[in-house]
């Protein structure tokens, strides 16, 4: 049990500092942190939760990463619903939360609330195959990371530094396409609440980053002979 | 002694590390660091002097860390006290010498000097409500952090590094809210030159830190079956 | 084999996070990344891939380093050619799905598409001499570091740390010069696809990374008395 | 001989990374770094270094702390003048080349060439009592994080990150007042090449750093009890 609790508060961290900075920091006047801040912020969740809770979870904090790791032979296949469940409920509460602070200021007005989106709801304006294939690529590439930063073989204490940082990387690159997901429970930890076009779009960032993830996975298991 | 002198001069570098880099840096024309560079600068306070003194002290650098710390079980009573008395002196220092520099130059105004608040002195905009939630949330998931990453079972050495870029974190989410501060020591060390409506709010950031980081402890201790 | 696989990878990664991030945010409007978000992009590939494969192939995902390291008596001869061939082919292949990523906006245009150049296709509109010297003493500079972190006497498990923030330090220096190479992998993978001016100046990006890694590498070796 | 060789390469690349990126990159139209990249940009020459280097001279790079080292009792005497020799040396050099690549563009004009300044040479205007309080108290710090940080007591392998991060700090905090120096042969390195003000200036980038770091290295003294 002690496992989900720390996947639950994980999740809600990682939903509530990297959808948090952007909803609140983001964008504010002169002094905004950009999507430069943004990717930094997504980052650092998850190094700081990785060392917080790594030994009590594994800290995965992402149904997708669960699935992947699973898929590489690291993960039993039996704690993947509670997994998932808990890394869900603590994105929606996470989301739940934001909305609380966001929502006291006189102007305040929701917007996309930091959903993820393609086509006329990608902030760049890309298409749906372009928010595929990046999704799937960055995924497969985050998966390849943590399998081999917590490899017997790489050094021992700095996974928490490689994945986090990997995924502050994924943020620099990709939030102009989709906003970045790589993770289904922070698409929809902040898209419940915005419902319509959110909730419709929700789909793909589900199913390109489990792809993706299980694509990294056996291209880790393929490369280092595991 | 040489507990109470290191937190001294930790708390110091905090206040004058972080709220020095508001002042003096964050709205520089054309090339200031804004919100993301103050954010940086908070944390790498605590980064440094984490490796500097973490040895001598534990380098709280904080009331709210030490009353949390002993609500964990990792904290004596009997040591609350000076601790916080020296937080406070340092802090209440380190804002005499910023403005004795930041004084130094023929336009200067004090304006907030770095001060937090809330309703019309939240930089944001944001009501008291949301800005005790914010502080409250945000030292519970600081405590949470600081517990996991200092747990025996977690790599060691690296906890300055997780414990310091959360506070950068913290600063990347909630800065537009209140300022950010998690930390009375840090609030009180400004608000005294500013007076005024500065020191009148401060009893929210002594309150919210306190309450929050009693309850991240506690999670802590739950999730971690300690 | 295993060892070109994850040097095909990792250089894939280096061009697809790297360029990646200069193509698709670095002048997203109002919010973009800018040449510090572009920095900190580049040397989180190798950050991140130093960790993920370095247990694997060593990590050089640049034909500079690979050649470098050989002259500085860390590298065997007959892998040179296999290791230089996965690079640039997993530049290539970086390329190609970055430019699938880019065109899937309604607004497309190729422009310079990351690529290096000098004189007029210089960012900054630098001469030849300069690009020159700077690819030369960059790249020296890179392989001095590389050899020093990665020598026996040094912290164990750091070096991908070091490396990689090298790396981004690089880009902070010299973006506007060159766009910066030191790694001929990375001009070449995106070079080909704009064709024209950026093949021509190609020939710069590979004699001066190589140039600049043979002194690096004897450089280190005179001063530590290897 | 060879700690001397480590000294001036590792100071020619504090000042050719920390002066280049602020002379090349700060204000690069649109996309530049400004004070926040230059910030880091310093940082991560000493850290990077302090990798490579730190096994072979200790990699102080820095005449204030090859003197405050001395105070405190960790670098010989003896060794004083030869390290300082070549820092200022790598220094010097550095600039040139720096000239060299800064020159090499149509438009190019000298400025302040990254030079130390205050009054009105002062970036933000300040006077030359707030750069003296500055850089003692800034240099101050940094011997007492770099004191602390390689304590035998301090976990073992970090003091790069933390002393490379803590230069990063005090750049973010103090580049509008002085320029930032703390460091003699970082400020001689440009000032010789711009001549008149930052030449007459230099005295008190010479008496500051060191007068901060013989305060800060007998500070660390004294609360640790060595």
């Amino acid at each position: 049990m002690k496992q989900y609790g720390a996947e639950f508060i994980g999740t809600f961290w990682l939903v509530l500092g990297g959808c948090g900075s952007a909803v609140l920091a983001a964008a504010f006047p002169a002094l905004g942190i950009g999507l430069h801040g943004v990717s930094l912020a997504f980052g650092l969740t998850v190094l700081t939760m990785a060392y917080a809770i790594g030994h009590i979870s594994g800290c995965h904090l992402n149904p997708a990463v669960s699935i992947g790791l699973w898929a590489g032979g690291r993960f039993p296949a039996n704690k993947l619903l509670p997994y998932i469940v808990a890394q869900v409920a603590g994105g929606i509460v996470a989301g739940g939360v934001l909305y609380l602070i966001a929502s006291g200021k006189a102007d305040f007005t929701l917007n996309a609330f930091a959903s993820n989106g393609y086509g006329e709801h990608s902030l760049g304006g890309y298409s749906m195959q372009a928010a595929l294939i990046t999704e799937v690529v960055m995924t497969m590439m985050f998966l390849f990371i943590i399998m081999g930063a917590t490899d017997k073989r790489a050094p021992q204490g700095f996974a928490p530094i490689a994945i986090g940082l990997g995924l502050t990387l994924i943020h620099l690159i990709s939030i102009p396409v989709t906003g970045t997901s790589v993770n289904p429970a922070r698409s929809t930890g902040v898209a419940v609440y915005v419902g319509g076009w959110a909730v419709e779009q929700l789909w793909l960032f589900w199913l390109a980053p489990i792809v993706g993830a299980v694509l990294g996975a056996l291209t880790y298991k393929a490369v280092a002979s595991e």
